[in-house]
């Protein structure tokens, strides 16, 4: 049975983790979220490298045999650092994401030529590229916009009762126009960061307001289908849910109690581990 | 003259410097903004205290004669740590702040025995209880309210363009109203993070538009009055602007931008250290 390893600078990658589940149930997992270094989404590309390289090689002494950066912005900025320092086959979460929204395109109305992809993501992730770059070698057109006050909005819990909610409808509202303005005929939305699956019901409130519906894609998702693909016919046995081990680099309670809703059960008991910093 | 080292988590501090370079102008300073393990306010006491005394430590070695921890997270929860570490005077923010809310209590209507005070603060400063306690010990009551959307949306600068102030004046509702409901007779109101004074006319507004007058106290001016105190007489002559240096451990662009917002003045190149992590 494969071990799989899952990283993340928080507990984002949990939603990358919930679809490994469902799809790769036959495996072990190791997950480790950077939380001593959170967040990775303001930060320069050499810290970010840094960081991420330390974390995979924990990963890696763990007994991973293959490697899921479930982290956007440590996919766009570092996947090449880490897949140097590696010797174990790594998927980020861009690639995966981007065939995603060619299927969606190919699909649509629009078709591939016809379709513009608005991609919401932090800062960091945005400035580098990675996602405009991928997304045009696969023939679409994209517009990328950063949205750094997301990721405090979800880690709050901003999301439900009506009072929070309002305000994270107006902070959607407000991106959304902005990035509108740039790409007025997007037709498919990629959350290009792990925390916001958690906000589709609300993204799907703010799209409906603005009278502009889109596709929306979640490259959790399709992360996890190339992961199947990788290890498939590995093993006909079921995993115990023994075989999941969670390590965070600080706050394990707080990460015990927002990774609940991340992953949509609950979580063992999380181990505190130092990587230094 | 006396060499004196500033330290804040990111940025936030810069708005003590604003008040020593007009309270104590005969010193050189050293500034290190610890950006690359921002944000300390959701992090553990174990974690805050080693970024923290790695931080001093780097600053005694530029030569500072004495310390001012312009980050009221890890004053409340590193500052025994860092005067354990370190030989040289320490100033936190904690106790000037108090102290300030003192003087405003004795002259308000209320009096001392009549005042309460809330104080707005990151989470993991309010978990501290240190301004509680200190506040306790100077016999005024006080309430401790976590507000940790307000670092993010200061440092997206969202307080002056009128779609982006509505955000941050709905947040600032919100959590008043969460918070005024534990201390209905609060009159005197605590900024206990330094982010906060740049949202001083926006707080002002919320406090108009809920009809709830409170006296706003920042600890920026107090603690800078604590260091004038400790340094007087010391000289005669007057620094000169090139003696004064910035250091940060990431995103060296964003700091120097965005500096200039909370020093008030344009910042001079600053310098990228690595201080590991």
């Amino acid at each position: 049975m494969k071990t799989i390893g899952v990283f993340d600078s928080g507990f984002g990658g949990l939603t990358v983790l919930r679809e490994l589940l469902a799809l790769v149930p036959d495996a072990r997992y190791v997950y480790l979220g950077d939380t001593a270094r959170l967040p990775y989404g303001s930060k320069s590309r050499e810290t970010i490298a840094r960081y991420a390289v330390s974390s995979a090689r924990f990963l890696a002494d763990q007994g991973a045999d293959l490697l899921v950066i479930a982290c956007n912005t440590a996919t766009a900025l570092a996947l090449d650092e880490i897949r140097t320092a590696m010797s174990i086959p790594i998927v980020g979460v861009v690639e995966p994401g981007a065939q995603a929204c060619l299927a969606a395109a190919s699909k649509s109305a629009a078709g591939v030529a016809g379709s513009h992809v608005l991609v919401l993501a932090t800062a960091a992730t945005t400035q580098s590229g990675a996602y405009s770059r991928t997304l045009n070698a696969l023939g679409l057109r994209a517009t990328e916009k950063a949205c750094p006050l997301l990721v405090p909005l979800v880690e709050e819990g901003w999301l439900d009762q009506a009072v929070h909610a309002a305000v994270t409808l107006e902070v959607l509202r407000v991106y959304l126009l902005e990035a509108l303005a740039q790409a007025p005929d997007a037709n498919v939305l990629l959350l290009g960061c792990t925390h916001y699956p958690l906000l589709q019901p609300l993204l799907e409130t703010t799209l409906k307001n603005l009278h502009h519906p889109m596709r929306i894609i979640d490259s959790a998702e399709a992360t996890a289908r190339e992961v199947a693909r990788l290890v498939s016919g590995d093993s006909q046995s079921v995993a115990d849910p023994a075989d999941r081990v969670f390590y965070a680099t600080d706050s394990i309670e707080k990460f015990q109690r927002l990774g609940s809703a991340f992953l949509r059960e609950p979580l063992p008991p999380v181990k505190l581990i130092d990587l230094g910093g």
